[in-house]
């Protein structure tokens, strides 16, 4: 068992940079209900994975790089015993080693791959990878009652961004947004969201930002999910944590509840959003937005979904285009205006970690 | 006001390279008509600007980035008072001074982009970039009559090039190549046009190539568009400038008419082709065909126009991957023919340009 | 005839690195049957050649680059003097030089491009590139009676790789990925391959993988194209050639004959593979595939060809797969098994002989 003289041709590869993002943070690395007959490979803080389902119902992840000849992992086929690379047959199970080399009695104790942390909560896959300092996870990665406490219905997708993460903060922190680019959907009058009183809070790790939109005409989404009377009051509030971001939208008659109370009914839209880097240009988006229909549940679930995917998709232009255009223009000063408090308090925890070694 | 921090994201970005084309020249922007409801954005000599029509139908020409957010302004809306950024909605003027931010009263004096010097002139819309010694235009865009004069009917459009725009002018100053790469339109027999007799002029800032085929048979955009009887005199004139070549092409009976009067009948096609740098190694060619038939003027017209861009269209493949080879061997030395004289003093001309401050 | 101020446009260009393949070898160009009425133009071993055949059915080889604008030659048309031009009309034969350049009479010395050694023998061209020591070669280019002896049908392709040759070795060499890749066409049960008698022979320019699966189920093709009775003796021989691999595999009734007779009968197939480098990193790989049926003789050709494609198409499927992940993660040990025995042989052949001079 010798390094093979195979090596060689991989000389005129880069080695992988020096990770810019915090690295001691959970971050979501699939869907739960994405990994069913098949391994998932996905590369994330630069650092290629497969993940999988081992026959115990565990999400597994490894390097997604087999020890023989460098396949793709993630091009091999899942059985009982593990993950089997899809060339010469090697099979290696949930722990990273090898267990089976077909055709050959002994299996070098060199026949293993990488293992990265991984937890699935609440039907959210997260992975750990942490700095030098906390190769260990040094807490539990969040829960997510949402999807598990059976008060709504949900679905989402992964959208893969050319794009830094932080750009998809910024336009989920500032949802005022809404009134230009998302028009056909949850956007509704533009003056109304650009005027909304807005409360931002934060501490050293979270942003909040509240914004109540007090008798206002329902935007098309919300006509189409609820029977709203007339004008509605409207909330908007919005939680920045690292590695996600919670945002609970929705309205209820205009006058009849206050809005500051968590209790409140009428129409909700409860997203989910975890942003991971992919590398330090590019990201995955992981969203699932979750409702409380009345009636028709299937029915209103499905066009809320739908309604969400709409509007995503329009984000997604957008911010491709800006940063196709950041980088055509290159550093250059940026001015803020006043819906920016809460995406620059994010950037300023981000840039603070990136620093820091916890 | 301060400056983001997410200006730290556009890092990996290179700067501009300082240009490499004649600067103190008006060069074309685009063809009128391309500016009605909605911008237009472009890179040009390495800037990207975008361009649109003001309320009161004048071309205005500001740097494709929205102060704020950097998003390209040519992916924003058009309204009376100017052009509102597609994302948070900042409205700017055609001085490029931002006269509304939504939601927020005082607009800070540096929410601003940069503008160009414009001007529209016979259905032509010119850019001036200017070298730093002459920021301000020196001299007035040129006039095309062929446009105004009520004499033609015209039409044309825009390609975009992957090759340089030095490679076009080869193209275009040496007709020769007709008889190889046109055949199926306005080429006709090889021999006849590789022995033509041929002219050249030139003057610190243009060429003027020549070239005669009497006697010759007419080809087959010529035979569709005018009722020619047998044999024809044709002509050739090919005005090199910098910023653009005006190409008066044409024929008559054979023997009826001195080729060299200016105000000779027959069959003539009378082609604008502006040709502007995009980068060092890209190009946007705005080409115009105009005639003037004897009847069934539409159609006449029409079929013209469908042939030049069929002449057209193969040239780009021709030249596209003359440039491809070009870059696949390197610099290697290439070999002169009679033809190209003309080509060989426009090239000069440039090449002179480039290191003066004129 | 001086040099032209275009080759300036050529700056931005690197310059090619020097040759990483061994260079005194005979490599595949094409296949003879690509060669009719269109000059084929590609690159081998980091030159960009056009080939083309000539009026008296020979086979030239040049530099795919017009000596004057540079356009690719292969853009161009044959005629019975050679090959011209398809920008202005040079005429080159096939030693190079330039025999008409229309509508001018001299024609300069300069006026010639460079050529290669090209040999036609058994429908497969052959090329030599050589080292500065041996321009000239050094050897006859080798036999393939297959193609010649008329005892065999056969038919072939040309598929490019994006991938660098010496991966299309190892695949080739060790046909236990069979069981894994190739399990539709000539798979078959994976331990059978996997654990199946192997003996490797090998000298300074050959390597010979012998590996016999006695009793064993026939696989689709191999059912498809003739009527076995039941289990079958199989045998796969794979000859290794720095330039090509010659690989006979076949079956006869299981214990009908002994399987070290190359007189055997039975079913086969007997492979041409040329793997020459297109670049350090891209491959084109040559294949043809000959049998020998009992009856419906096309039919089963067709078919046996077709099955072959398929197979193809899932190496390329596997190897590029594999090659991006190679640079994905750099220069990284890999650890060999029992199969690369062969491959590992091939290697170090190559190896040697990048450091020697002959």
């Amino acid at each position: 068992m010798t390094a093979s003289p195979l090596q060689s041709l991989a000389q005129d590869i880069s080695p992988a940079k020096p990770s810019t993002f915090p690295l001691n943070q959970w971050y979501v690395a699939a869907l739960g209900w994405e990994l069913k007959d098949r391994p998932v490979g996905r590369t994330l803080l630069n650092k290629s994975v497969v993940l999988f389902r081992t026959a115990d119902g565990k999400v597994a992840a490894l390097e997604d790089r087999c020890c023989h000849r460098a396949l793709p992992l993630s091009d091999g086929t899942l059985e009982t015993g593990g993950l089997r690379c899809g060339y010469h047959g090697l099979l290696f199970n949930g722990a990273g080693k090898c267990i089976e080399i077909p055709g050959q009695e002994k299996i070098p104790s060199k026949a293993k791959v990488a293992t990265f942390h991984v937890i699935e909560k609440d039907q959210i896959v997260w992975i750990w990878f942490g700095s030098p300092e906390h190769p260990e996870p040094i807490d539990e990665p969040p829960a997510y009652d949402v999807h598990s406490s059976g008060d709504y219905l949900f679905d989402g997708d992964v959208y893969h961004y050319d794009a830094p993460y932080q750009l998809i903060h910024d336009n989920l922190m500032d949802l005022s947004h809404l009134g230009y680019v998302h028009l056909r959907t949850i956007g509704g009058n533009a003056s109304v969201h650009m005027n909304a009183n807005m409360t931002v809070e934060s501490d050293d790790h979270s942003v909040r930002v509240v914004r109540h939109m007090p008798d206002s005409a329902p935007p098309p989404t919300y006509v189409a999910a609820y029977p709203f009377k007339g004008t509605v009051d409207r909330w908007q509030e919005i939680e920045f944590h690292i590695s996600h971001l919670r945002i609970w939208t929705g309205a209820v008659n205009a006058g009849t509840e206050p809005l500051d109370n968590p209790q409140r009914g009428g129409f909700h839209m409860r997203g989910f959003h975890g942003v991971t880097p992919e590398t330090e240009t590019t990201s995955h988006y992981f969203w699932t937005i979750a409702t409380n229909p009345e009636s028709n549940h299937e029915e209103v679930k499905a066009k809320v979904v739908e309604q969400t995917m709409m509007t995503f998709d329009e984000d997604k232009v957008v911010i491709e285009s800006q940063y196709k255009n950041m980088r055509r223009f290159g550093e250059r000063q940026m001015i803020d205006i006043h819906v920016d408090v809460g995406a620059n308090r994010a950037r300023r925890i981000i840039e603070r970690l990136c620093h820091s070694t916890r």
